[in-house]
Protein backbone atom coordinates (compact mmCIF):
# COMPACT_ATOMS: atom_id res chain seq x y z
CA UNK A 1 0.00 0.00 0.00
CA UNK A 2 1.04 3.75 -0.44
CA UNK A 3 0.24 5.65 2.71
CA UNK A 4 0.49 9.09 3.04
CA UNK A 5 1.42 9.66 7.31
CA UNK A 6 -0.96 12.50 8.88
CA UNK A 7 1.10 13.34 12.37
CA UNK A 8 4.18 12.18 13.19
CA UNK A 9 3.75 11.53 17.36
CA UNK A 10 4.23 8.03 18.40
CA UNK A 11 2.12 6.15 16.98
CA UNK A 12 2.63 7.46 13.77
CA UNK A 13 6.44 6.93 14.23
CA UNK A 14 5.22 3.27 15.55
CA UNK A 15 3.03 2.59 12.77
CA UNK A 16 5.05 4.44 9.50
CA UNK A 17 8.11 2.61 10.53
CA UNK A 18 6.28 -1.10 10.55
CA UNK A 19 4.28 -0.46 7.90
CA UNK A 20 7.53 0.68 5.79
CA UNK A 21 9.47 -2.74 7.12
CA UNK A 22 6.32 -4.83 6.04
CA UNK A 23 6.97 -3.62 2.64
CA UNK A 24 4.38 -0.73 2.31
CA UNK A 25 5.84 2.50 1.10
CA UNK A 26 5.33 6.12 3.20
CA UNK A 27 4.60 8.26 0.40
CA UNK A 28 4.69 11.49 2.81
CA UNK A 29 4.32 12.44 5.99
CA UNK A 30 2.64 15.44 6.73
CA UNK A 31 3.22 17.77 10.10
CA UNK A 32 2.14 20.88 11.25
CA UNK A 33 6.19 21.19 11.92
CA UNK A 34 8.24 20.36 9.17
CA UNK A 35 11.30 19.74 10.99
CA UNK A 36 8.96 17.08 12.95
CA UNK A 37 7.05 15.77 9.72
CA UNK A 38 11.39 15.21 8.15
CA UNK A 39 12.55 13.89 11.27
CA UNK A 40 10.29 10.77 10.73
CA UNK A 41 9.88 10.97 7.07
CA UNK A 42 13.88 10.80 6.65
CA UNK A 43 13.60 7.44 8.32
CA UNK A 44 10.92 6.40 6.10
CA UNK A 45 12.60 7.57 2.89
CA UNK A 46 9.26 9.39 2.48
CA UNK A 47 8.61 13.16 1.54
CA UNK A 48 8.13 15.76 4.42
CA UNK A 49 5.40 18.27 3.77
CA UNK A 50 3.54 20.91 6.17
CA UNK A 51 1.26 21.97 4.01
CA UNK A 52 -1.93 20.23 2.80
CA UNK A 53 -1.68 21.87 -0.91
CA UNK A 54 1.07 19.73 -1.14
CA UNK A 55 -0.48 16.45 -0.34
CA UNK A 56 -0.23 13.39 -3.29
CA UNK A 57 -3.46 12.96 -3.88
CA UNK A 58 -2.65 8.99 -5.20
CA UNK A 59 -2.05 7.19 -2.14
CA UNK A 60 -4.13 4.26 -0.98
CA UNK A 61 -4.70 5.17 2.62
CA UNK A 62 -4.73 8.47 4.36
CA UNK A 63 -3.49 7.53 8.19
CA UNK A 64 -4.42 10.77 10.67
CA UNK A 65 -2.64 10.18 13.74
CA UNK A 66 -2.41 13.13 15.51
CA UNK A 67 -3.99 13.77 19.30
CA UNK A 68 -7.74 13.66 19.23
CA UNK A 69 -8.08 17.42 19.87
CA UNK A 70 -6.60 18.01 16.12
CA UNK A 71 -8.24 15.25 14.02
CA UNK A 72 -11.37 16.91 13.09
CA UNK A 73 -9.23 20.40 12.10
CA UNK A 74 -6.78 18.29 9.90
CA UNK A 75 -9.78 16.15 8.63
CA UNK A 76 -11.33 19.56 7.35
CA UNK A 77 -8.02 20.41 5.35
CA UNK A 78 -7.72 17.56 3.63
CA UNK A 79 -8.62 17.94 -0.03
CA UNK A 80 -11.24 15.47 -1.28
CA UNK A 81 -9.99 12.87 -2.09
CA UNK A 82 -11.84 9.28 -2.97
CA UNK A 83 -9.17 7.38 -0.96
CA UNK A 84 -9.52 5.27 2.56
CA UNK A 85 -9.24 7.82 5.32
CA UNK A 86 -8.39 6.40 8.83
CA UNK A 87 -7.44 7.49 12.36
CA UNK A 88 -5.71 5.81 14.81
CA UNK A 89 -7.48 7.55 18.46
CA UNK A 90 -8.94 4.88 20.80
CA UNK A 91 -11.55 7.68 22.04
CA UNK A 92 -12.56 8.94 18.74
CA UNK A 93 -15.78 7.34 16.91
CA UNK A 94 -15.13 6.24 13.51
CA UNK A 95 -18.07 8.37 12.31
CA UNK A 96 -16.50 11.77 12.77
CA UNK A 97 -14.16 11.03 9.32
CA UNK A 98 -17.44 10.13 7.47
CA UNK A 99 -18.55 13.54 5.99
CA UNK A 100 -14.79 13.40 4.64
CA UNK A 101 -14.15 10.51 3.04
CA UNK A 102 -17.01 8.29 1.36
CA UNK A 103 -14.36 4.85 2.54
CA UNK A 104 -13.26 4.82 6.01
CA UNK A 105 -11.77 3.54 9.39
CA UNK A 106 -9.81 2.96 12.24
CA UNK A 107 -6.46 1.47 13.05
CA UNK A 108 -5.68 1.58 16.70
CA UNK A 109 -2.55 -0.40 18.17
CA UNK A 110 -3.13 -1.21 21.80
CA UNK A 111 0.29 -0.05 22.59
CA UNK A 112 2.24 2.46 24.31
CA UNK A 113 4.50 3.80 22.37
CA UNK A 114 7.32 6.38 23.18
CA UNK A 115 9.68 7.52 20.18
CA UNK A 116 13.11 6.61 22.21
CA UNK A 117 11.60 2.85 22.69
CA UNK A 118 11.44 0.55 19.53
CA UNK A 119 8.12 -1.56 19.89
CA UNK A 120 8.07 -4.92 17.74
CA UNK A 121 4.16 -4.69 16.63
CA UNK A 122 3.76 -8.11 15.96
CA UNK A 123 2.19 -9.13 19.15
CA UNK A 124 0.14 -5.28 19.95
CA UNK A 125 -3.25 -5.73 19.48
CA UNK A 126 -4.63 -3.93 16.31
CA UNK A 127 -8.38 -3.19 16.32
CA UNK A 128 -9.94 -2.47 13.34
CA UNK A 129 -13.17 -0.52 12.36
CA UNK A 130 -14.39 0.16 8.28
CA UNK A 131 -17.74 2.59 7.24
CA UNK A 132 -17.29 -1.20 4.37
CA UNK A 133 -16.65 -4.73 4.14
CA UNK A 134 -14.14 -3.64 1.30
CA UNK A 135 -12.41 -1.15 3.48
CA UNK A 136 -12.19 -3.91 5.82
CA UNK A 137 -10.51 -6.56 4.06
CA UNK A 138 -8.23 -3.95 3.03
CA UNK A 139 -7.36 -2.87 6.61
CA UNK A 140 -7.03 -6.32 7.54
CA UNK A 141 -4.52 -6.92 5.22
CA UNK A 142 -2.42 -3.74 5.80
CA UNK A 143 -2.55 -4.47 9.83
CA UNK A 144 -2.08 -8.28 9.15
CA UNK A 145 1.81 -7.38 7.86
CA UNK A 146 2.91 -6.06 10.82
CA UNK A 147 0.49 -8.05 13.58
CA UNK A 148 -0.65 -11.68 14.19
CA UNK A 149 -3.20 -9.93 16.55
CA UNK A 150 -5.67 -8.40 13.98
CA UNK A 151 -9.49 -7.95 15.52
CA UNK A 152 -12.81 -6.22 14.57
CA UNK A 153 -13.78 -3.56 17.29
CA UNK A 154 -16.87 -0.98 17.24
CA UNK A 155 -16.29 2.42 18.52
CA UNK A 156 -18.24 1.86 21.61
CA UNK A 157 -16.12 -0.98 22.28
CA UNK A 158 -12.75 0.84 21.47
CA UNK A 159 -12.87 3.77 24.23
CA UNK A 160 -13.92 1.36 27.18
CA UNK A 161 -10.90 -0.59 25.73
CA UNK A 162 -8.82 2.93 25.90
CA UNK A 163 -10.07 3.50 29.13
CA UNK A 164 -8.70 0.19 30.15
CA UNK A 165 -5.40 1.26 28.82
CA UNK A 166 -5.04 4.49 30.43
CA UNK A 167 -5.89 2.45 34.12
CA UNK A 168 -3.37 -0.19 33.18
CA UNK A 169 -0.92 1.37 31.98
CA UNK A 170 -0.86 5.21 31.77
CA UNK A 171 -1.79 5.02 35.24
CA UNK A 172 0.53 2.22 36.18
CA UNK A 173 3.30 3.83 34.76
CA UNK A 174 2.35 7.09 37.32
CA UNK A 175 2.43 4.77 40.65
CA UNK A 176 5.43 3.28 39.24
CA UNK A 177 6.43 7.25 38.88
CA UNK A 178 5.32 8.10 42.89
CA UNK A 179 7.89 5.20 43.87
CA UNK A 180 10.65 6.22 41.99
CA UNK A 181 10.31 9.53 43.90
CA UNK A 182 9.45 7.77 46.90
CA UNK A 183 12.58 5.92 46.85
CA UNK A 184 14.99 8.69 45.45
CA UNK A 185 13.58 10.53 48.88
CA UNK A 186 15.08 7.95 50.91
CA UNK A 187 18.04 7.71 48.52
CA UNK A 188 17.25 4.10 47.54
CA UNK A 189 17.58 3.24 43.97
CA UNK A 190 15.01 2.83 41.89
CA UNK A 191 16.29 -0.83 40.56
CA UNK A 192 14.81 -2.23 43.44
CA UNK A 193 11.85 -2.42 42.81
CA UNK A 194 12.21 -3.41 38.84
CA UNK A 195 12.10 -7.14 39.79
CA UNK A 196 8.68 -6.64 41.66
CA UNK A 197 7.45 -4.64 39.03
CA UNK A 198 8.29 -6.59 36.30
CA UNK A 199 6.84 -10.00 38.43
CA UNK A 200 3.33 -8.21 39.13
CA UNK A 201 2.81 -7.47 35.09
CA UNK A 202 4.03 -11.07 34.69
CA UNK A 203 1.78 -12.41 37.06
CA UNK A 204 -1.69 -11.47 35.24
CA UNK A 205 0.16 -13.05 31.84
CA UNK A 206 -1.41 -16.28 32.85
CA UNK A 207 -3.98 -14.85 35.68
CA UNK A 208 -6.39 -12.31 36.15
CA UNK A 209 -5.02 -9.55 38.46
CA UNK A 210 -8.95 -10.19 40.63
CA UNK A 211 -7.11 -13.15 41.44
CA UNK A 212 -3.64 -12.29 42.61
CA UNK A 213 -3.80 -8.92 44.54
CA UNK A 214 -1.72 -8.80 47.65
CA UNK A 215 -0.74 -6.30 50.14
CA UNK A 216 -2.17 -4.36 53.31
CA UNK A 217 -5.46 -2.93 51.64
CA UNK A 218 -6.44 -6.81 50.85
CA UNK A 219 -5.23 -8.29 53.72
CA UNK A 220 -7.10 -4.87 55.84
CA UNK A 221 -4.31 -4.67 57.82
CA UNK A 222 -5.30 -1.64 59.42
CA UNK A 223 -1.28 -1.20 61.05
CA UNK A 224 0.25 -1.12 58.31
CA UNK A 225 -2.06 1.21 56.27
CA UNK A 226 -1.86 3.90 59.25
CA UNK A 227 1.56 3.50 59.53
CA UNK A 228 2.35 4.35 55.41
CA UNK A 229 -1.07 7.56 56.14
CA UNK A 230 1.13 8.84 58.66
CA UNK A 231 4.35 8.71 55.98
CA UNK A 232 2.62 10.20 53.77
CA UNK A 233 1.27 13.27 55.18
CA UNK A 234 4.20 15.36 53.29
CA UNK A 235 2.41 14.27 50.51
CA UNK A 236 -1.47 14.92 50.63
CA UNK A 237 -1.75 14.15 46.60
CA UNK A 238 0.24 10.37 47.10
CA UNK A 239 -1.84 10.05 50.78
CA UNK A 240 -5.36 11.04 48.75
CA UNK A 241 -4.65 8.33 45.88
CA UNK A 242 -3.39 5.83 48.38
CA UNK A 243 -6.12 6.35 50.37
CA UNK A 244 -8.14 5.96 47.70
CA UNK A 245 -7.00 3.00 45.87
CA UNK A 246 -6.71 1.31 49.47
CA UNK A 247 -10.60 1.98 49.42
CA UNK A 248 -11.10 0.25 46.59
CA UNK A 249 -9.38 -2.45 46.93
CA UNK A 250 -10.91 -3.29 50.44
CA UNK A 251 -14.61 -3.33 48.99
CA UNK B 1 21.02 -23.31 59.30
CA UNK B 2 17.99 -24.64 60.99
CA UNK B 3 15.48 -22.59 60.45
CA UNK B 4 12.01 -22.61 62.44
CA UNK B 5 9.12 -20.68 60.34
CA UNK B 6 6.36 -18.69 62.54
CA UNK B 7 4.00 -18.35 60.13
CA UNK B 8 2.81 -20.58 56.70
CA UNK B 9 1.39 -17.39 54.60
CA UNK B 10 2.72 -16.76 51.35
CA UNK B 11 6.09 -15.24 52.75
CA UNK B 12 6.90 -17.63 54.90
CA UNK B 13 6.18 -20.06 51.99
CA UNK B 14 7.83 -18.73 49.68
CA UNK B 15 11.20 -18.48 51.96
CA UNK B 16 10.86 -21.72 53.11
CA UNK B 17 10.72 -23.15 50.16
CA UNK B 18 13.73 -21.07 49.52
CA UNK B 19 15.55 -21.75 52.13
CA UNK B 20 15.05 -25.61 51.72
CA UNK B 21 16.32 -25.32 48.18
CA UNK B 22 19.79 -24.00 48.71
CA UNK B 23 20.29 -26.84 51.26
CA UNK B 24 19.30 -25.25 54.61
CA UNK B 25 16.92 -27.11 56.97
CA UNK B 26 13.16 -26.08 58.51
CA UNK B 27 13.04 -27.92 61.28
CA UNK B 28 9.52 -26.73 62.12
CA UNK B 29 6.55 -24.81 60.98
CA UNK B 30 4.40 -23.32 63.87
CA UNK B 31 1.09 -21.41 62.40
CA UNK B 32 -2.54 -20.87 64.74
CA UNK B 33 -4.02 -23.22 62.51
CA UNK B 34 -2.32 -26.57 62.38
CA UNK B 35 -3.92 -27.32 58.92
CA UNK B 36 -2.13 -24.66 57.33
CA UNK B 37 1.46 -25.87 58.75
CA UNK B 38 1.07 -29.30 57.93
CA UNK B 39 0.18 -27.98 54.43
CA UNK B 40 3.84 -26.01 53.93
CA UNK B 41 5.39 -28.44 56.80
CA UNK B 42 4.99 -31.49 54.68
CA UNK B 43 6.72 -29.41 51.53
CA UNK B 44 9.83 -28.60 53.59
CA UNK B 45 9.67 -32.13 55.47
CA UNK B 46 9.53 -30.29 58.23
CA UNK B 47 7.34 -30.58 61.72
CA UNK B 48 4.16 -28.86 61.74
CA UNK B 49 3.71 -27.22 65.50
CA UNK B 50 0.48 -24.85 66.30
CA UNK B 51 1.40 -24.61 69.92
CA UNK B 52 4.27 -22.65 71.24
CA UNK B 53 5.22 -24.77 74.12
CA UNK B 54 6.39 -27.98 70.77
CA UNK B 55 8.46 -25.39 69.84
CA UNK B 56 11.99 -26.42 69.07
CA UNK B 57 14.31 -24.72 71.29
CA UNK B 58 17.56 -25.62 69.20
CA UNK B 59 17.78 -23.93 65.66
CA UNK B 60 19.54 -21.22 64.66
CA UNK B 61 17.00 -18.65 63.45
CA UNK B 62 13.04 -18.24 64.37
CA UNK B 63 11.90 -16.81 61.40
CA UNK B 64 8.51 -14.87 62.37
CA UNK B 65 6.55 -14.11 59.07
CA UNK B 66 2.51 -13.30 60.03
CA UNK B 67 0.60 -10.18 59.07
CA UNK B 68 1.99 -7.40 61.01
CA UNK B 69 -0.65 -7.14 63.38
CA UNK B 70 0.54 -10.46 65.03
CA UNK B 71 4.14 -10.15 65.00
CA UNK B 72 4.16 -8.93 68.77
CA UNK B 73 1.88 -11.14 69.53
CA UNK B 74 3.72 -14.05 68.47
CA UNK B 75 6.60 -12.41 70.00
CA UNK B 76 5.20 -12.59 73.41
CA UNK B 77 4.89 -15.85 73.09
CA UNK B 78 7.94 -17.45 72.21
CA UNK B 79 10.03 -19.10 74.86
CA UNK B 80 13.10 -17.25 76.15
CA UNK B 81 15.52 -18.55 73.31
CA UNK B 82 19.38 -17.58 72.57
CA UNK B 83 19.04 -17.32 69.27
CA UNK B 84 18.55 -15.03 66.61
CA UNK B 85 14.68 -14.31 65.90
CA UNK B 86 13.80 -11.82 62.56
CA UNK B 87 11.15 -10.83 60.91
CA UNK B 88 10.01 -10.61 57.23
CA UNK B 89 7.87 -7.45 57.25
CA UNK B 90 8.45 -3.79 55.41
CA UNK B 91 6.70 -1.71 57.69
CA UNK B 92 7.40 -3.27 61.21
CA UNK B 93 10.80 -1.63 62.92
CA UNK B 94 13.49 -4.13 63.68
CA UNK B 95 12.99 -2.84 67.34
CA UNK B 96 9.93 -4.05 68.25
CA UNK B 97 12.09 -7.59 68.88
CA UNK B 98 14.79 -6.25 70.87
CA UNK B 99 12.57 -7.11 74.42
CA UNK B 100 12.28 -10.84 73.27
CA UNK B 101 15.84 -11.52 71.74
CA UNK B 102 19.25 -10.28 72.29
CA UNK B 103 20.27 -10.79 68.55
CA UNK B 104 17.49 -10.10 66.43
CA UNK B 105 17.04 -8.89 62.78
CA UNK B 106 15.18 -8.12 59.36
CA UNK B 107 15.11 -10.48 56.12
CA UNK B 108 12.77 -8.05 53.87
CA UNK B 109 12.14 -9.81 50.34
CA UNK B 110 11.19 -7.26 47.75
CA UNK B 111 8.18 -9.48 46.17
CA UNK B 112 4.85 -10.00 45.46
CA UNK B 113 4.26 -13.09 46.86
CA UNK B 114 1.01 -15.34 46.50
CA UNK B 115 0.93 -19.28 47.10
CA UNK B 116 -0.24 -20.69 43.88
CA UNK B 117 2.73 -19.02 41.36
CA UNK B 118 6.22 -19.99 41.49
CA UNK B 119 9.16 -17.33 41.78
CA UNK B 120 13.04 -17.68 41.54
CA UNK B 121 14.12 -15.32 44.68
CA UNK B 122 17.43 -14.91 42.92
CA UNK B 123 16.91 -11.27 41.25
CA UNK B 124 14.37 -10.76 44.24
CA UNK B 125 16.32 -7.89 46.32
CA UNK B 126 16.72 -9.01 50.12
CA UNK B 127 17.12 -6.29 52.23
CA UNK B 128 18.81 -6.81 55.86
CA UNK B 129 18.88 -4.92 59.36
CA UNK B 130 20.23 -6.95 62.15
CA UNK B 131 21.38 -5.98 65.94
CA UNK B 132 24.96 -6.32 65.58
CA UNK B 133 28.01 -6.80 63.02
CA UNK B 134 27.71 -10.74 63.68
CA UNK B 135 24.13 -11.06 63.36
CA UNK B 136 24.00 -9.31 60.10
CA UNK B 137 26.62 -11.29 58.42
CA UNK B 138 24.79 -14.83 59.34
CA UNK B 139 21.62 -13.33 57.56
CA UNK B 140 23.79 -12.36 54.80
CA UNK B 141 25.18 -15.61 54.42
CA UNK B 142 21.67 -17.17 54.55
CA UNK B 143 19.90 -14.26 52.32
CA UNK B 144 23.07 -14.68 49.92
CA UNK B 145 22.24 -18.87 49.01
CA UNK B 146 19.01 -18.03 47.64
CA UNK B 147 19.29 -14.22 45.74
CA UNK B 148 22.52 -12.46 44.25
CA UNK B 149 21.27 -9.13 45.84
CA UNK B 150 21.05 -8.91 49.10
CA UNK B 151 21.49 -5.44 50.49
CA UNK B 152 21.08 -3.22 54.00
CA UNK B 153 18.49 -1.21 54.40
CA UNK B 154 17.44 0.58 57.52
CA UNK B 155 13.87 0.42 59.64
CA UNK B 156 13.16 3.99 58.11
CA UNK B 157 14.38 2.98 54.40
CA UNK B 158 12.13 -0.58 54.55
CA UNK B 159 8.76 1.08 55.63
CA UNK B 160 9.44 3.77 52.86
CA UNK B 161 10.62 0.97 50.30
CA UNK B 162 7.31 -0.99 51.22
CA UNK B 163 5.34 2.37 50.60
CA UNK B 164 6.50 2.18 47.16
CA UNK B 165 5.90 -1.43 46.70
CA UNK B 166 2.58 -0.87 47.82
CA UNK B 167 1.87 1.48 44.66
CA UNK B 168 3.92 0.02 42.44
CA UNK B 169 2.88 -3.30 42.96
CA UNK B 170 -0.50 -3.51 44.80
CA UNK B 171 -2.32 -0.67 43.25
CA UNK B 172 -0.79 -1.33 39.79
CA UNK B 173 -2.57 -4.58 39.70
CA UNK B 174 -5.56 -2.93 41.22
CA UNK B 175 -6.05 -0.77 38.39
CA UNK B 176 -5.80 -4.13 36.16
CA UNK B 177 -8.30 -5.53 37.90
CA UNK B 178 -10.51 -2.10 37.41
CA UNK B 179 -9.20 -2.57 33.45
CA UNK B 180 -10.69 -6.55 33.84
CA UNK B 181 -13.95 -5.38 35.07
CA UNK B 182 -14.26 -2.50 32.11
CA UNK B 183 -13.25 -4.86 29.78
CA UNK B 184 -15.60 -7.67 30.43
CA UNK B 185 -18.88 -5.32 30.82
CA UNK B 186 -17.95 -4.36 27.22
CA UNK B 187 -17.55 -8.34 26.57
CA UNK B 188 -13.55 -7.70 25.34
CA UNK B 189 -11.01 -10.15 26.59
CA UNK B 190 -8.38 -9.13 28.98
CA UNK B 191 -5.82 -10.92 26.72
CA UNK B 192 -6.68 -7.56 24.62
CA UNK B 193 -4.42 -5.40 27.68
CA UNK B 194 -1.68 -8.19 28.30
CA UNK B 195 0.92 -7.06 25.96
CA UNK B 196 0.26 -3.18 26.82
CA UNK B 197 0.28 -4.19 30.66
CA UNK B 198 3.69 -6.03 30.19
CA UNK B 199 5.39 -3.60 27.91
CA UNK B 200 4.12 -0.37 30.35
CA UNK B 201 6.67 -2.80 33.05
CA UNK B 202 9.15 -3.49 30.43
CA UNK B 203 9.70 -0.12 28.96
CA UNK B 204 10.44 0.69 33.32
CA UNK B 205 12.95 -2.21 33.20
CA UNK B 206 16.20 0.80 31.76
CA UNK B 207 13.97 4.03 31.81
CA UNK B 208 12.58 5.85 34.46
CA UNK B 209 9.02 6.06 34.87
CA UNK B 210 8.86 10.32 35.11
CA UNK B 211 10.69 9.87 31.53
CA UNK B 212 8.15 7.85 29.97
CA UNK B 213 4.69 8.92 30.35
CA UNK B 214 2.37 8.63 28.38
CA UNK B 215 -1.25 9.31 27.56
CA UNK B 216 -4.53 11.73 27.35
CA UNK B 217 -3.47 13.30 31.12
CA UNK B 218 0.24 13.91 30.10
CA UNK B 219 -1.04 15.35 26.70
CA UNK B 220 -3.46 17.11 28.70
CA UNK B 221 -5.95 15.94 26.12
CA UNK B 222 -9.15 17.58 27.64
CA UNK B 223 -11.10 16.17 24.62
CA UNK B 224 -10.32 12.49 25.90
CA UNK B 225 -9.90 12.97 29.37
CA UNK B 226 -13.35 14.26 29.28
CA UNK B 227 -15.00 11.74 27.17
CA UNK B 228 -13.17 9.33 29.64
CA UNK B 229 -14.95 11.03 32.44
CA UNK B 230 -18.71 10.64 30.70
CA UNK B 231 -18.22 6.65 30.33
CA UNK B 232 -17.22 6.11 33.57
CA UNK B 233 -20.58 8.19 35.19
CA UNK B 234 -21.76 4.68 36.68
CA UNK B 235 -18.52 3.80 38.50
CA UNK B 236 -17.91 6.90 40.64
CA UNK B 237 -15.11 5.46 42.61
CA UNK B 238 -13.35 4.64 38.99
CA UNK B 239 -14.40 8.19 38.19
CA UNK B 240 -12.64 9.30 41.14
CA UNK B 241 -9.30 7.45 40.82
CA UNK B 242 -9.46 8.36 37.32
CA UNK B 243 -9.91 12.16 38.07
CA UNK B 244 -7.30 11.95 41.24
CA UNK B 245 -4.22 10.62 39.01
CA UNK B 246 -4.88 12.08 35.89
CA UNK B 247 -4.57 15.51 37.77
CA UNK B 248 -1.24 14.38 39.64
CA UNK B 249 -0.06 13.23 36.38
CA UNK B 250 -0.80 17.08 34.53
CA UNK B 251 0.66 18.47 38.03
Amino acid sequence: MNIVLLGSGNVATHLGKSFSNAGHTIVQVWSRSILHAKDLADHLKAEAIDQFSELDLDADLYLVSVVDDAIISVLEQLPSISKIVVHTSGSTDMSVISPYSKEYGVIYPLQTFSKAVDIDLSNTPILLEASNEDVLDKLKELASSVSKNVQYCSSEQRVKLHIAAVFSCNFSNHLYAIAEKLLSESELDFDLIRPLIMETAQKVMDKLPSEVQTGPAVREDQLTLNQHRQQLKNHPDWLSIYNLLSADIIK
